[in-house]
Parts: structure tokens; sequence; C-alpha cells
């Protein structure tokens, strides 16, 4: 679904980034490299850090100038760790992720990286039609280059999904807590386990008969926010009726 | 902001992996690293990775287990790259971030890294409240550990400024799942409850110690589902004890 998203890694330095960019794209679903002048391409650092991404760096292109690089992009988008000041707009990833979703939907985007050192050239900038600014902290900038890759490349999937699912399923909400089709425990379930739970503890003396509410409110309070499942009550009803037998028998 | 979020490694064996987490921490402002047997520390390749966030390996904590990372922590977090068959909630990362801003506001959080090879045991997903699901291509899923951290921590402070930015308050959410203000039962106590509630199970032989794991997963699915409040896991643990001491003066 991303294969119009064109990952373009400029001057990089330090090979290993370069594979662990191939890995960050791939574990997202994008597939398309190009490298600006590289340092160092092939190297054995980068197919170590790629780590079964493999295939990404042997289709990557190698160019020798933005110009080639951006040869077919219709929108580009520069990664930044700081804000600058500039007049092309400058969005968080989650609007950047948006944008190429659903305002520029199946356009050949380029996403632009800079040096390790310094970032993008005032040139490069030029280039872009945003900034991307993965906001971090003011007093440490540094974002390695591969892990701004998998910041990007992960916020881009992650909406893409989001998307997908407010199409599919409207205003379904997923509901998480419990095994989505396995049966609740029944209201007859949850008394008979109160009342057996009740007269469990007034057995061994931990439940004053002629004073039980409070404590039966707090357990009340646990055990109802669970929404436990008819498996899972009849788990609990077990363990009672063990100990129950056991004492019996003793 | 975020100094009560501990970062969890467990059993790294690639040091260059501790040493980029940290720097993937400390751009998006998080600080507090534990190590659980690291196979190398501190190395080279480490300081090397991380790149300007040395403090952060130097405060890191290191220890022997899982108990140990989490015996403070309120509510913990396991990453995953996979969706798995289990019964504990299972959120993808904006979700976690909103979960972390909003409803666990303030409290002890602690975020779960497998093995680079493995990931997360069933004992150690057992200790999660819950999964934290960065939904990788279904056919490469193999998601560098530094990156996840990165994932991780940047979801939390971009949640985190957008809330800023529209000015969400805790308040203006409606938690229903926790008391407002009481402290959750720290790890250290949930353990201690699941510990006293198998010897049970195994005094009154509904337990079979040779084969304890599939009901014990079940009820710490149970009981991990919730976040209990400390004052209600004491009267757990007060109904187990009162069981105990009634048995063994019988």
């Amino acid at each position: 679904v991303f294969d119009h998203i064109n990952v373009v890694l400029i001057a990089t330095t330090h090979s290993g980034n370069i594979g662990a960019a191939a890995r960050a794209m791939k574990t997202m679903g994008l597939s398309r490299l190009t490298l600006v002048n590289p340092k160092t391409f092939p190297s054995e650092e980068a197919t170590a850090r790629a780590s079964g991404a493999q295939d990404i760096l042997e289709n990557a292109r190698v160019v020798t100038s933005l110009d080639q690089a951006l040869f077919d992009s219709e929108v580009v988008f520069g990664a930044s760790a700081r804000l600058r000041n500039l007049s092309c707009p400058c969005i968080p990833p989650r609007e950047y992720a948006e944008k190429i979703i659903h305002e520029h939907t199946g356009r050949n985007i380029a996403l632009l990286f800079g040096r390790e050192s310094s970032g993008l050239t005032n040139e490069e900038l030029d280039r872009c039609h945003y900034l991307v600014n993965i906001q971090t902290t003011e007093d440490f900038y540094s974002l390695n280059i591969a892990a701004a890759v998998q910041v990007l490349s992960y916020e881009l999937r992650s909406s893409f999904l989001y998307a997908q699912q407010h199409n599919i399923k409207d205003s379904n909400k997923l509901d998480i807590t419990t095994e989505s089709d396995e049966a609740l425990a029944s209201g007859k379930s949850m008394q008979h386990f109160y009342q057996s739970l009740e007269s469990l503890m007034v057995e061994v003396e931990y439940l004053d008969p002629k004073n039980p509410r409070f404590l039966m409110r707090r357990l009340h309070n646990i055990f109802n926010r669970i929404r436990l499942t008819q498996s899972e009550i009849n788990i609990l009803l077990g363990i009672l009726a063990a100990i129950k037998k056991y004492l019996s028998h003793k």
C-alpha cells in the first residue's frame, strides 16, 4: 500500500543507519528506498542492521543528486527534529500521515532525511512542501536517523490502519477488555459467587455476619469491574468449592 | 514529566540496542531505565550508540529479576510486535499513551521490552496489565527493540503535547476504572497475592502443583484486567490469610 512512498536518505555517513532504516521501513510496509551520495554502500554493517530487510537494500536506488531522487515526487516531506524558521509549513507526524492518506492519496510522496550531523541543507529544505517536526525535548534533539524513519513509518501505518478501521467499522468500537466472543458471567452466576464467597468468609471468621455490608460492597466493586466471562466465574466458583470441601473434610 | 515511566529491557543481548534505547528515551524526555540481566553492561557499544544520552546509561538500574524491576510499578505495559492469543487487553500505541496520560496520571508505570530473539516470556506477559501492539506488517514483524522504545516514547510525548495543546484536563475524561486518587497495588503486592492464592489452591487440592501454569495464567488475566487499588488488594490478601489461618487451626 505504501509503494508510492519514497524514503530518501541524504549523504548518510554511518552505514548501520541505512540498514536500520531499511528494517524500520519494512516493519511498517514501506519498501522504496533512495540513497543520495551515501558514504558507503553497500556494506556489511548495513546488511547486518537490516536484519531481514535485505530486499529493501538490494532494491535501493543510489543516486548522486536530489534531483534524481525526487524525479517523480509530487509531494515532498522533510524530516526535522527541530522547529525551524521557515515559511514552509511545519507539521507534527500525525498530521503528515493524515495528509498522505487523505489529502494526497495515491500521489508520489518523498520523505527526506538529512545528514546525521547537520540534517537538511537550506537548498534541500527548499524542495520540501512540508517539514515534519518530530518534537523532541528541547535539551536533547539528537534523534537517530533510523529512529526518525521508524517514527514516520510507524505514524503512517498507524494512521492508515486507524482510517481503515473507522471506515469499515464506523462506530463499532472494539471492546478489548474481554475475549470478544465468550459469554459474560450471568447475574445469576455472579450472585452465586458473592454468596459463596460471603459464606466462606463467615466460616473462616474474616467477616462478621452481623455487619457484612461494607466488605461485601468493596468486593462487588472489585469483581463487577472485571466483567468476568462465564468460564472465568466457573474457575472462581471452583476454587471456592474446593476450599469448602477441604474445610468440611478436615 | 515522565520521571514515573520506567523503561525495562529484559535480557538484552546486543549492547548497542541498550545505548540506542537510551538515546530514543532521552529525545522524548524519558529518563528512567532498568536493565534485567543484560548480557553485557556497561559497554563501549552502548555508550557509542547512546550518543549523548550517557546520563541515562549511568543512572540505569541493573537487576537480576523482574520482581526487582517492577517493585514499585503500579501499571505494567508490555511491548509486543505481534498480536497474541491472550485475554490481557492488547491496545495500539496511541491508546497506551492516552491511558498513561489521562487514566493513570502520575502512577508508576513500567514499559516492558523483551529479548531481541523471542520477546517476552509467558511469565513476563502475566505481569502485564496491557500489551501494546505496535502493528507491523504481517510478513515482517522484526521490529528492533530500540526502534520499539523509540515508537512508544514518541507516542507518549506526542500524545502528551497534543493533550497539552488542546488543554485536555485529566478530570474531563471519565475514569470509571479505578477510584480516583488511591494508590494502586504495587507489583510486589500483586505477586504476593498470586503466590498466596496459588499456595492455598495447592493446599485445598484444587491446583496440581506439577501443572499450575494454565490456571495461574487465567487468574492473572482476571485480576490484572482491573487495576486493583492497594486497599482492595489488602482485602483480598486478608481473605486468603484468614482462610489459611483457619485451616491451620483446624
